[in-house]
């Protein structure tokens, strides 16, 4: 079944396991950080999962390509982009066990219920409001700069949204490191794994993967650091995994994958 | 001028200045931990700097080493550290310009004065009380355990000793992340640069440089990793530039060295 495009949109291949996504050239696309996030948590079946913020709809699109017994909710503000992401859903099938919410998700615990879910998943706007060149485009700037939500307001409605025990994963900028564990041992989320992402050996970082559990008790586990390129400036293999860019994963069936690198 | 040694205790060559340090093999010898710390922090002229558990005094005489025009008081609890790391300045001629306190760092404020002093610093004990297997002998116990002062105790008396704008540096393992850097932003010294030192590229950090600034504003720069070895087993050019392991910079003369790499 093809789905009907707007003006300025196109289909992406995601080459995992047949799924697509719709996007528009306009507007904010998806990036290496929504697939190195999707891949980082840990799915367990029957979970319940909410990705605050979820835009195209890409890191449900992913996570519901890892593992089918799960259910997903993805929450975004921007209309437009809700509408895109269920036609996204409708193109690969997944309706029936993903849903996208319309509205603001410093609300959606009142909508979702408190308490009630196991993984809470997030690649927020990683730029102070106010900081840098805000764009002009208001669409845009909602996605990249905290605008509408800041950090402390997405550690706020996760706290709230988790059963004892559940995860809360993020991906953000390693200089928003101090804000991101503090906060999160602030609202008794604690930091338990966290992974450096880098341009190339020897670079500093300029994306840190991190996750914690509601109450659980301190005890960080640092991850081997991801290169993205190697020095012949190709992706690594380890990127090239996670991107499924080896021909064997490519056309795979959908299967159970709870693998945590 | 040749120190007296007693039983069981060496004299090694820093290779740094023609610096020298007295260590006793029965007890806590200094590791690359203190090499990479003494490495990390900024000198200015003129600075008065403290060293939390000082030890063996490694860290006053790699940084005496490296500027002359600064005053240095290392503070150690343990009696016989305190007379050995005092005949180590002695052979290297330091006694002027470092000092080295007996007694406990929690109360060291009282005696060294509030709110006098640029840089304090420390290698401090890695492992909570009570975890892990404690060494029998106590005085090993006290520098690899938090035996007689916590994580919380080394901020807490920082924050007491800095200046406004005064710079606070330590080294420790990567799993107390969230403890340092909650901990230092509570006591108002705000993180400013990280650095993590991976064994190996593609092997997870074991040590992390931190620094803040008292009551400096939040901004986080990460410095590029450090490897420890390469692919050959053998030490990094970067670690061998730190150890001063090249000839040409192996006997230099004393000199100003402001270098933060």
């Amino acid at each position: 079944m093809e789905a009907v495009l707007k003006e300025t949109e196109r289909i992406d291949d995601l080459q995992f396991k047949g799924l697509r996504i719709i996007q528009n050239e306009q507007k904010f696309c998806f990036g290496t950080d929504a697939v190195l996030l999707s891949h980082f948590v840990g799915l367990k079946k029957g979970d319940s999962v909410v990705d605050l913020g979820t835009g195209t709809g890409i890191i449900p699109i992913l996570l519901a390509g890892r593992m089918t017994q799960i259910c997903i909710t993805g929450i975004e503000i921007q209309e437009d982009m809700v509408q895109m992401a269920r036609r996204s859903l409708v193109l690969n099938g997944l309706s029936d066990r993903v849903s996208i919410l319309h509205g603001d998700i410093r609300h959606c615990a009142d909508i979702l219920g408190k308490g009630k879910h196991h993984l809470v998943i997030s690649n927020p706007p990683y730029m102070k409001a106010g900081s840098g060149l805000v764009n002009p485009k208001d669409d845009m700037a909602i996605a990249r700069h905290e605008v509408l939500c800041t950090l402390g307001d997405i550690l706020d409605v996760a706290s709230k949204l988790l059963v004892q025990g559940g995860r809360f994963a993020m991906i953000h900028r390693p200089e928003r490191l101090v804000d991101i564990l503090a906060g999160m041992r602030q609202r008794k989320i604690e930091p338990k794994r966290i992974q450096l992402i880098h341009p190339s050996f020897g670079k500093a970082p300029n994306l840190v993967l991190v996750d914690g559990m509601l109450h659980g008790r301190p005890s960080l586990l640092w991850l081997p650091p991801l290169y993205v390129y190697n020095e012949a400036g190709e992706y690594t293999d380890a990127l090239r995994r996670i991107y499924h860019l080896d021909a064997v994963l490519k056309d795979s069936p959908l299967e159970e994958d709870n693998t945590i690198e």
